[in-house]
């Protein structure tokens, strides 16, 4: 799990493939759960997604890996076995939202803002990653919000509590955007 | 999350608060689901709850905290950032319970009773916490059997198989009792 | 958590029990919630197993404790407390594949293969432990598999995608043999 120092562009393109590949195989999740439909026809499609979706999740996430550089975070040392344990905590957490989409969403924000929390606090729970946090939990959902009333994909009841998407959403975003804030110190050395 | 030493009286207030806020929360989880009902009229509510039962898990937790305090827990050094994992972890059991409510007994006994001896062994796995988990695992469920035999609320089938309150009851007690016995000395410093 | 050294024969003798009860805790979930069945009359059983299964079970774990300590593992020193957060971590993913059984299996690999990562990851990520994990993920579900062709037990659908044997199942032996690989050093002193 040491192995050697990646230079910029491999430590990039490496957080562009592990957000790439974490929304695909949260996606397909989804997807196979129902939980999500996508609507448009004869868009290429990825395993079970529409192709433009894990470009999506893995320029966010690196777009947040940068940010989260730019501001010196990880403010706690993380490694790359650390990065390992919070990949995987929030693609744990992603298959999660799907397996529980008919649970009563009290039920479901509870549990997801609990363990976001807990992956905020485990991975660096300082003010900069909580705002790289926050940020993702607001600007990832508007997004979706935004693809579904463009028509490209929906969420179904009863996980669509929150304009559309659903309520849980912005916990997996959180989840998500704490541990790319520092993904690019962690992986790259 | 390192910030300032608390006096004694701010930690015990805020340790009352975190209580009384996560059972407010596990609980309105419970009421959400159905898992739990409460059957008296004209008792003010809080969110989900009564307004006595934040009350009293503010008080207990409270309570475990300064038995723990006394005994000098935890054992090992825990600060904050371990107690917001501990209190995310603690909740997050709390909200799962409410999800797997239909779920067989045995393997819900079996589910909470290994996540509970992993927040244990994770906290402080020393005979000190261990007394007080226990402590908590058997006064909870006692003081809840209780409060369904005066008829102020009833845990619902399949539920309801421990005299009334569910056969997983005291693994969320030990769980809750765990964390709470180093809750003091992990907040105040 | 600290307390003596044991000696080789205690060491082993301890691995083993742990296997057979976890074993015996994991299969009372699965036979409870109907996720597997035993076929043959007129075995003894143990509490929900036939008899052969804790013996199996307890066997295998020592064997992969034994070819662990052979390799030198674990990478990284783990104590007594690391082995309780380890083995409780196993039996609750072990319950969970129980209580999720009637789950999507896309749903249920991906948050099988995420938890089984998480627990190599911060139990010991060295390639010793994971070939040791990767031979159990094979040679695990291989045996069941045999077991269900001989007739002695089988998976109920949904959960016998693979050959007959629950599609999580590789995910389950993965976990198990990750921590099973360094418990002898973790145990013994």
């Amino acid at each position: 799990m040491d192995g050697r120092t990646l230079s910029n562009r491999q430590t990039g393109l490496l957080i562009f493939v592990i957000g790439a590949l974490a929304g695909l195989t949260g996606d397909a999740c989804h997807v196979a759960s129902g939980t999500t439909e996508y609507l448009w026809d004869g868009v290429p499609t990825i395993w079970r997604s529409a192709i433009w979706f894990p470009v999506l999740v893995g320029g966010a996430v690196l777009g947040a890996a940068l940010a989260g550089r730019r501001a010196g975070l990880p403010a706690r040392t993380r490694d790359r076995r650390d990065a390992g344990i919070g990949i995987a905590a929030v693609i744990a957490m992603y298959s999660l939202t799907a397996a529980l989409r008919f649970e009563d969403m009290t039920v479901s924000v509870v549990l997801f803002s609990a363990l976001a929390a807990a992956i905020w606090f485990c991975w660096d729970p300082s003010p900069g990653a909580l705002a790289i946090a926050l940020g993702a939990a607001i600007l990832g959902p508007v997004a979706e919000i935004l693809i579904v009333q463009l028509g490209a994909s929906q969420y179904t009841a009863p996980s669509d509590g929150l304009f559309g998407v659903a309520p849980w959403l912005p916990c997996l975003y959180f989840a998500a955007g704490s541990v790319a804030s520092g993904l690019w110190s962690a992986l790259q050395r």
